[in-house]
C-alpha cells in the first residue's frame, strides 16, 4: 500500500468510526423505547463500557463499505453497523469473563467484569447480543421487512453455534486438546471469521446486491477474515522471535496451536500475499468504487499491532 | 376451575409440551445449516441439557394457543414458540451460573456448569439466545417477512435490557438495596413478565392479528405475568408460614421483597382473584375458542409447585 493510499484508508475508517460510535452512543444513550418498560442505569452503564471503548471499528467499515458498492442508504448501512458491533463487543466482554479468557484489560481499560462485577457483565453481554437483533428488526432501519429479516438470519448463523460461538467453543477445547491443521482452520473461520465474512455480505444485503454479488462479498469477507487470523498469528510468532525470552508469545505459551506457528513465518508470508490478492480479484468487478475495501484487506494483512 | 376443565387443560397443555419438545429436539439434533460451519458437539450437549429437561413449556403453550385464536399457521406458531422456549432457558442457563443465583440443581438435573463447565455454559447460553433469532428469521418459519421481523424485534425488546434481562439486573441489585413497592413492579413485570406478554402477544402477530388484538393479547400476557410472580410469592410465603422453621422461603431469607410478602397472603389472593377476571375478561370477545387461554390464566394462579 502506498503512503497515500495508506493515508486516505485510515482517513477514512477514522470517518466511519466516528459515525458509528455517535450512532452507537446515541441507541445506548436513549430512554426506555416504547415496548421497554426500563432501562436499568448499571445495567447501560456496562453496556456502555464494554461498546464505547475506541474500538478500530472494522467490522462496521467493512458494512459501510460493502454497502457502498451497491449505493445502500447510508443510514440503513450505519444501524447494521452499529448492530454488528454490538454482537463483538458482545463477544469480548464474555470472553474476558474468569471463567473464559479471564483478562483484567482490555484496551488500558478495565474489562467490563472488572469494571463492574461478573454477574452485570454477563448480562451486559446477553442484552448487546438481543440489542443487536433489536436494532436490525427496528423499522427505523430503513430497510423492507425481507432485508431486514435475511440481515437476522446471516447475522444468528454467523454468531451462533456454526458460527463465532462455537468457534469460542472450540478454541476452548483446542486447550485441552490441541487441534490438528483442519480443526484449526474450522477454529479459525468460526471465531473470527464468520463475523467479518457478515460484514461484508451484510452490506450487500442492506445494498439490495443480487445473489451473485451477496456470494462475492461474503467471500471477500472469508479472504480477510483468514488474512486478519494469519496476520494475527503471524505478529504473534515474529514478536516472539525477535524479542527472544519475552513473554509475548501468548498463544504459543498458552499451548495453542496456530497456522503460523504449524508452518512458519515465510510459508505465513506467502499465504497472506495470497488472500489479498484473492481478495482483491474479488473486488475488480466493482472497479475504483472498491479502492477503500481493497486498502482494508491490505491492512488487515499488514497490521502490526 | 372445575375437574373437568383441569383435565382438559392439562392434556391441551401436555400435548402442546410433546410438538414443542419435538420440535426443539430436532432444531438441537440438525447438522450444521447451509450457512453454518461446523456444530462443535460439546456446545451442542450443553443446549439440549438446558433445554430437553421437561419442563411445562408454559410459554410455548401461550403462543399456540394464542396463534390458534387467529386461525394462525401452526408449524410457524410452534417455530416461534420453540425459539422463545430457547430464549427461557438461555435465561435460567445463565441465571444458574455461579456469578449469578449460583444454582447446582434444576428440576432435579444438574444446572449446566455443572454438567459441563461455567464457560461452556456461558457459550450454551449465548448460542440459544442467537438460535432463537435464527429460528424466527428463517424462510423455514413460513410468515411473511414482515411478520418474521416484527417478531424479532417484539422478542428482542422483551428479552433484552429494556425486558427481561434488565429484569435480572434490577434483581441482582435489589439484594443490595431493598427496592420500594414500584421498583418490585417495575422488577417482576421485566423479569418474568415480559417474556409471557411476549408469548402472548407473539401469538397474535403469527396469526396476523390486527393490531387492537396484537394489544390485547399483549395485555392478556401481562395479567398472567403478574398472576404468575404473584402466585410464586405467595406459594412462598405460606409455604413458610406452614412449615415453621423449614427453610422454604428462600425469596424472604435472601432479603428479597415482594408483594405478598408487603402486603400480606389475603391481599395477594384478592389481587390473584382480580388478575384472572382480567385476564378472563380479555378474552371475552373470542368465545369459545379462548377457553383453553383462560385455563392457562386460572392455572397459572392457582399452581402450588
Amino acid at each position: 500500500m502506498s503512503k497515500d493510499d495508506q493515508i486516505a484508508f485510515e482517513s477514512a475508517l477514522f470517518v466511519r468510526a466516528a459515525a458509528v460510535e455517535t450512532q452507537l452512543r446515541r441507541i445506548l444513550d436513549a430512554r426506555p423505547l416504547p415496548s421497554e418498560i426500563a432501562r436499568p442505569e448499571r445495567l447501560m452503564a456496562a453496556m456502555r463500557h464494554g461498546v464505547l471503548n475506541g474500538g478500530k471499528r472494522l467490522r462496521p467499515f467493512l458494512v459501510m463499505e460493502s454497502a457502498a458498492l451497491f449505493s445502500a442508504d447510508n443510514d440503513a448501512a450505519l444501524r447494521v453497523a452499529a448492530a454488528l458491533e454490538c454482537v463483538h463487543c458482545y463477544s469480548l466482554i464474555h470472553d474476558d469473563l474468569p471463567a473464559m479468557d479471564d483478562d483484567d484489560l482490555r484496551r488500558g481499560q478495565p474489562t467490563v467484569h472488572k469494571a463492574f462485577d461478573e454477574a452485570t457483565a454477563i448480562l451486559a453481554g446477553d442484552a448487546l447480543l438481543t440489542l443487536a437483533f433489536d436494532i436490525i428488526a427496528d423499522e427505523a432501519t430503513a430497510l423492507s421487512a425481507e432485508r431486514r429479516a435475511a440481515l437476522v438470519l446471516a447475522l444468528a448463523r454467523a454468531a451462533g453455534a456454526g458460527g463465532m460461538v462455537g468457534g469460542q467453543m472450540l478454541d476452548l477445547e483446542a486447550e485441552r486438546r490441541r487441534p490438528d491443521e483442519a480443526g484449526i482452520i474450522t477454529l479459525q473461520a468460526m471465531k473470527t471469521g464468520a463475523l467479518i465474512r457478515f460484514a461484508c455480505e451484510a452490506g450487500a444485503i442492506v445494498g439490495g446486491a443480487p445473489p451473485a454479488d451477496r456470494e462475492r462479498l461474503a467471500e471477500f469477507g472469508s479472504a480477510i477474515g483468514l488474512a486478519f487470523q494469519l496476520a494475527d498469528d503471524l505478529l504473534d510468532l515474529t514478536a516472539d522471535a525477535k524479542q527472544m525470552g519475552k513473554a509475548t508469545n501468548k498463544d504459543a505459551a498458552a499451548g495453542k496451536a496456530t497456522l503460523a506457528a504449524l508452518h512458519g513465518p515465510d510459508w505465513a508470508r506467502g499465504q497472506l500475499h495470497g488472500l489479498i490478492d484473492q481478495a482483491h480479484g474479488l473486488l475488480e468487478p466493482y472497479g475504483e468504487q472498491a479502492e477503500l475495501l481493497k486498502a482494508a484487506a491490505t491492512f488487515v494483512a499488514a497490521r502490526n499491532s
